[in-house]
């Protein structure tokens, strides 16, 4: 039998420097989901493939990860979290006080091609605000995620809002059918040259001054005082009207979050699922890696009731991991991990009684909470120090025949190579003393 | 299209307070994971299929979740971690210095029938300790595993220490040639009946003879310098007496670390997969829930041989989560989570600004780190302080027109029900100074 021994293609293995920059990043975006009274939830890792299928763009349901199990049910792996949350909401929570505020940090999967911040296997750390259809919780959403950027240390950033209800009016006042082919079109926008675009928009039957209206609508991008009038010339009917209304409503009360010169309007943003009912964000942070949005999210209103449950107004966001990690490394912005021990204990010699003083010097440092390690492979001293020297151990404790029967180890200060002797049952506080200066 | 709303049979949705309790345990066990040296890593959900068969025992690859993806490749959920792990050290590890010591908390898969502590999602908090075959290894990694259950809380437990090396020494002096069925047989002792055990081992072909001295076997179970004497009595040979003398030295070992009060002998243990090669061991706490081992371990020298990497011992252990929590629970050791914000701020009227009033309120207190909240669906007063109420949230601020005007607020003692007036600027000293009584 061959045996596989890498790693599945657009997989990859999280090595403990990634892992604990990966740890610092979801504490600082946990620490801001909590401090917003979102509470975490975690479901399954596969689900019924029907349950995505009812409520995903098509672009999701063919790249599910989806199989048959043992007991013939045919099951995919996440590709994303609002329908299991809804799932959940529709099974469990219906009758619960509303609005219920959830949050999660869990990894899901799409089979796409691998690119640069995209990997089959990716992490998401979202929140979901259920029961509740106001302007206010569309901007509690926006605000959290506004700050769940800003608690990473990222300051370059914005948030573009667009509006489904804005750009479903536009499709109709255009007389376009497929409003939802050319959602994803405007959606692709940035993906295509201005010729393609514009060739593009013909075939969806625009002619000229209909394309005009789209490059037009397009354009609407900028801060909200500059472009929401513009909005208002361009839309008709009140429908639009109180959308736009919405929007205004929406940047004010985003001001008294304190995080409105983060946002900027962007009527040309569909984002791709196609559940989204009225207001849709996301978060794009200049980067030279390649990377575009680094989270969105937005209404979707009509969810719930597709799967069953009773009417009820939503609205989330999720932030991609894998996005945002590179960018906060690209700017520094990651404390460096700090993997290596404080401490590091050879018994120099393999009698027993040298080995147990040194298994009871490594615990009192352990149990006063200092990371410390000692030697457990029986190597001699010199290489036993050059194994402290690689791992950038700054003490080391060496436990002697001699010393220990005078009740002493001697500690070495591996920067300076001082050394110094001290009482065995002292040692934690001495070292504490030469940490400190 | 019927959707099925149902999760998939054997999986679970973790709540808000689920959450919180596994949250508490994965901390109290990182924190001493860390503290022993060991570094976080984290491999992909699916690894090929081969991974897991060359490595497994029979009945773990029977119970894989396996499908082909879409570019035609058979792939596995992970059964558990030590066969990527492997994968992972043999990919980019094997000219590291070693030992590597590294931890995992993560999520596992198996289709087995769902029972008391068992669902086809588990997760496991697990180390393995690579590159080093000394007793000092096994002590190392045997103490984390007693720390990692006392850090929990938990102290009615015993980590139970068997020998695969005993195990097969002793099929051999038994005469038995299918050792690896004898092992498992010897496993599921205690789910079998005295009759149907010993009807068992006949037919491995032992006659009264062998059958008497596997109960021996058995039988030894205790507190190490009561057994080890009669496994020197039991076992003849060399490489027996060998491995005893191993076991002495470990339990002197652990006596160093202050954890061997909570080791016990008991070479009737096994362990369920082929790959175990020395020690093995398995912590029990006594509860009244029937789940059986909360979590396991050994020394396996050979798999990252099989693996195609240069000979390296290793030992590692692994605990299962959804067998803890449970029983730390009904002994009530995790602390009540408190999902609760401190503050909720209810706007008296629509108008915008009492709602942008409100935002600021909240937001002061979500700046200075305590978990607030406030009224996002409209409703009015007295439904909003109904929610406050149900939520158990103890302060309420309200924000009225005419006390805005003033510059001020209202805070309530939702138990006492006291009320007083505060001006806006200062609501979150006034709450901190109510907090404190």
């Amino acid at each position: 039998m061959k045996v596989r021994l890498e790693k599945v293609k657009g997989t990859r293995d999280l090595l403990p420097e990634e892992m604990e920059k990966r740890r610092w990043v979801f504490e600082r975006i946990r620490e801001v989901f909590e401090r917003y009274n979102f509470h975490e939830v975690l479901t399954p890792t596969f689900e019924y493939t029907t349950l995505f299928q009812l409520r995903s763009g098509e672009e999701v349901v063919e790249q599910l990860y989806a199989f048959d199990d043992k007991g013939k049910r045919n099951i995919s792996l996440r590709p994303d979290m609002t329908s299991s949350v809804a799932r959940l909401y529709v099974n469990s929570f219906q009758n619960a006080p509303k609005p219920v505020k959830w949050y999660y940090i869990a990894n899901m999967f799409r089979y796409e091609e691998p690119q640069s911040g995209r990997y089959r296997e990716f992490w998401q750390a979202g929140v979901e605000l259920l029961g509740s259809g106001s302007v206010e919780a569309d901007a509690e959403v926006i605000a959290l995620f506004v700050e769940s950027y800003l608690a990473t240390g990222l300051k370059d950033f914005t948030v573009n809002v667009g509006d489904r209800v804005l750009l479903d009016e536009f499709a109709r006042m255009l007389g376009v059918e497929d409003d939802v082919g050319l959602m994803r079109l405007i959606d692709k926008k940035d993906k295509l040259s201005r010729e393609e675009f514009t060739a593009a928009l013909r075939d969806f039957g625009l002619d000229d001054d209909g394309v005009e209206k789209v490059l037009s609508l397009i354009g609407i991008k900028g801060k909200p005082d500059d472009v929401l009038p513009k909005a208002e010339e361009l839309f008709t009917g009140k429908k639009a009207e109180e959308e736009i209304r919405r929007l205004y409503d929406l940047t004010d009360l985003l001001e008294a979050y304190g995080v409105r010169e983060k946002v900027l309007i962007d009527l040309g943003i569909a984002r791709g699922f196609d559940y989204y009912t009225s207001i849709v964000f996301e978060a794009i942070a200049p980067n030279d890696l390649g990377i575009g949005s680094v989270g969105g999210g937005g209404r979707y209103d009509n969810l719930i009731e597709v799967f069953g449950g009773k009417p009820t107004p939503a609205t989330g966001f999720a932030i991609g991991i894998e996005r945002l990690i590179p960018i906060l490394e690209w700017k520094g912005l990651i404390p460096e991990p700090k993997l290596r021990p404080e401490v590091y204990v050879i018994p120099i010699g393999k009698e027993q009684e040298l080995r147990k003083a040194a298994i009871r010097v490594v615990s009192s440092f352990r149990r006063a909470g200092i990371k410390a390690d000692h030697e457990l492979t029986g190597r001699k001293l010199r290489k036993a120090l050059d194994y402290a020297g690689r791992l950038g151990v700054p003490y080391v404790v060496l436990i002697g025949k001699r010393d220990l029967a005078e009740g002493k180890v001697t500690v070495r200060d591996m920067e300076s190579g001082e050394q110094r002797s001290v009482e065995l049952d002292k040692v934690v506080e001495a070292v504490g003393r030469m940490m400190k200066g």
